[in-house]
């Protein structure tokens, strides 16, 4: 055997111990990355820093893990709202459903316009035409019939894209992050314009969010005992509280009581929000996610017709807060993909 | 050495043996027992048996954690309320605190019978009145502001009777079982009549209950940029929700989302938040404070005009439910006892 062979014999094993500990370190990284589907930049980036600055015991700008409040819009920033909100397609579904009980639906809009499946008519109809549709749908029975209503529905119901439960719509990017901000000690808390009924029966099991951190839009409830004493609890045809724009702080305040340290949105309708955040002392994070991708989900901003992202997105990039490149800054959108 | 001797040398060592081996169980004992400041008798019974049923794997009607809600009224079930609301007491201070900035209250009732000490007068001026002096002293203001005024005022006030801040007249068995729920993977909830940000700014140090948690009747606040762009959310002189009675179950939904597994309160203004909670599947408890105890704390129910409890109570006895006899119950009311 002369020195050549000698050598190779002892360089193979050599290599390949090399290449085993890069493989295992690698493995070691993934799996200590809580944002795998993020790709490195600067949006990740600003997240990872900021949540080890609040953090860790000796950073001048810890946060005790009391305060640790943080606050997500839900459509458009934890799942899709195109080609129109989820929630309307609900309402949509419902008419459908409850039209046999109403047979003046027939002739009378926004109704005839779902029934007869005309978009243009029912965009027509407007914002007036879409709370009569809510109404129709969201109000008039008790609690618990209203939740199983949800529950049926998101249970069967198809995007018309995509072909699959709206719930295998929400961004993985956003589940890991509201996982990594739990794991670092923060309330997770979904502060939606959504009814907030219609979100909590699914939150749980979809962003691991519980029914009491879930903020939105509400109805006029009423307490009744019915006849035989039990007690109901029944939705009135009355909106209470529209949890948007200017009224996102306050819902916090109302709900929460304490300014939140992180909070992330989609659009304008989160403005407020942000800037309340923003307003408090010491380290906070807003950031907002923008719709780039129409390839892998939608690209739109400052003119569409649903989460239009405008004013926030001019005062995002005016006060330095993140705005997130969905087609840049996420290699992942869908668990599905 | 004789027998006896012999017998008598063995004999001390054991029966010292016993006497050691028994004070330590006592010690086990009260060290574990979580409600020490109960008597044994049936409330502490019903209670402690109920948390096991609920939470112990094996048992049939095992509540998971995350749907382990308690919750609690905090007036009269807390802590004190006589002889008046404490929030109630708030006001008053406050009102001779901004009388300078209103001259005009030296001629106007209610505030000329605060100013004037006019218990009569002020008796007199009724519900209208109190609510009166609630907005003139509650509203206004930022939220940040007001704040400011029940910390300074919780920090320094101090209860007629007892010439002690107020946070001294928690109830000390309350407060133990809040904990032994805790320790027992509920979540504890104040639902109280009184308004909500007067209770946040000192529940989490007094009760271990975190802001979030704390529901209560409040006032219709708003949003505003103020001119150098710094957001504040302002008090609106007006009445958002009044969280008693039939509001109780109304904003136990809206808040919380689940319905509770315990409740406890202590005045007619909690029935049908006990309804609500008994109407649950599954084991429930339900809890009622009963005043009896004149010496340490005060009597009172049917007639009283603070608390007063009359048709829960006959509910309670018809159905069952838990009433904690105060003098009979507690073995101590005060931590400073």
């Amino acid at each position: 055997m002369g020195r050549d062979v000698q050598q190779r014999r002892r360089g193979i094993p050599a290599a390949l111990c090399l290449g085993l500990l890069l493989f295992a370190a690698s493995a070691v990284w993934a799996q200590s990355d809580p944002l795998p589907s993020w790709n490195d930049g600067t949006a990740k980036q600003s997240i990872v820093t900021f949540i080890r600055t609040v953090t860790e015991r000796a950073s001048p700008q810890f946060v005790p893990p009391e305060q640790r409040i943080a606050t997500f819009d839900n459509d458009g920033t934890l799942w899709a709202e195109q080609p129109i909100y989820f929630q309307f397609a609900f309402a949509l579904a419902r008419v459908k459903a409850l039209a046999p009980k109403h047979p003046e639906w027939k002739t009378k809009q926004p109704f005839k316009a779902v029934l007869d499946g005309d978009m243009k008519a029912l965009a027509a109809s407007g914002e007036k035409g879409m709370f009569q549709l809510l109404i129709a749908t969201h109000t008039g029975m008790t609690t618990e019939e209203f939740t199983k209503t949800v529950v049926d529905w998101i249970g069967t119901a198809q995007h018309p894209r995509f072909k699959r439960p709206y719930t295998d719509l929400v961004y993985q990017p956003m589940v890991e992050l509201l996982a990594h901000l739990r794991a670092n000690g923060f309330k997770t808390y979904i502060v939606s314009g959504g009814t907030v009924e219609f979100m909590r029966p699914w939150t749980e099991r979809i962003y691991g969010i519980p029914p009491e951190q879930v903020v939105g839009t509400s109805f006029v409830t009423t307490f009744k005992l019915e006849t035989d004493g039990k007690p109901v609890l029944l939705r009135q045809p009355k909106i209470d509280y529209i949890d948007d724009g200017p009224g996102k702080p306050v819902s916090i305040q109302k709900f929460i009581g304490r300014r939140p340290v992180l909070a992330f949105g989609n659009s304008d309708g989160d403005q407020q929000m942000l800037q309340w955040t923003a307003a408090g002392d010491g380290a906070r994070f807003m950031g907002l996610v923008h719709h780039t991708d129409a390839v892998r989900e939608w690209a739109y901003d400052r003119q569409s017709h649903v989460g239009r992202l405008d004013k926030a997105l001019d005062e995002a990039k005016r006060r330095g807060w993140t705005v997130v490149d969905m087609k840049a800054d996420w290699k992942k959108i869908f668990a599905f993909e």
